[in-house]
């Protein structure tokens, strides 16, 4: 089967807004800040137009390294039509929601860690860098963020 | 949509192998030795029954994490079926591997790192540690290898 023709920036930056509107995971990469053991788990996210938004354990190894370090790596769509993010994350208890946001949350992904007995911690992620690419052919032009600001198509 | 009933150790592990046998990619985390940064790529790989192969340009943050640390945490499938591997990275060049093995990846991944000008490296991943699930409902009864050793049914 031929390669589909590379997309255009634009459609790429399109295409990235959708599937963080829609999808309903995202990888999500830590490492521990003194031993650097990478970890990786997949979370339910809500995206809100410029952040997004996981809830894990405070006891789990991507719940110490997200409020240890602050640095994440994500991944959205499969392994062939991926959108690659490098975020900062902000940790927020329940109680520092804002307004509606842990409503939002938990109709988006369908759970919601206010309800559970074990301790939860939200993280607030904001990209600082974004990439895509479907195929080989995609590899250049794949950035779409710098510093936290889109590229200009060119 | 009712959730389906969870699997038992025995199915998790034979669609474990299954989809280490026919998926193409693999996602691969790794960490920074000196700073903890997290990274995040997919990449094609080839089981052999009991490790994956996988190759990245040497001077890549993956290339470069897995020669330095040895270390990676793998997951392969989506994020509703996912199989993750913890496990320690070997690093071989070209000539380093054993006889047939540079063809059978590059038939298995459709690339042949052998005929390229960059300079790549071949990374032989062991699994130490395995987890397999669908939904919540089989968080409990992941664990199907610990140490390198497949955990017995229950």
């Amino acid at each position: 089967m031929p390669m589909p023709p590379a997309r255009t920036t634009e459609q790429r930056k399109q295409d990235t807004l959708d599937r963080l509107e829609r999808d309903e995971d995202v990888w999500v990469s830590t490492a521990d800040e003194e031993s650097a053991t990478p970890y990786l788990v997949p979370l339910s996210f809500l995206w809100d137009g410029s952040t997004l938004l996981v809830a894990t354990p405070a006891a789990s190894p991507t719940g110490r390294n997200l409020r240890d370090t602050g640095r994440t790596r994500l991944a959205v769509g499969p392994t062939r039509d991926v959108v690659m993010i490098e975020g900062t994350a902000q940790t927020l208890t329940a109680a520092e929601l804002p307004d509606g946001v842990g409503d939002a949350f938990a109709e988006k992904t369908g759970f919601d860690p206010r309800t559970l007995a074990s301790p939860y911690l939200y993280f607030r992620i904001t990209p600082r860098r974004i990439q895509a690419w479907r195929e080989a052919n995609e590899i250049a032009g794949r950035d779409l963020m710098h510093d936290g600001a889109w590229v200009d198509a060119p």
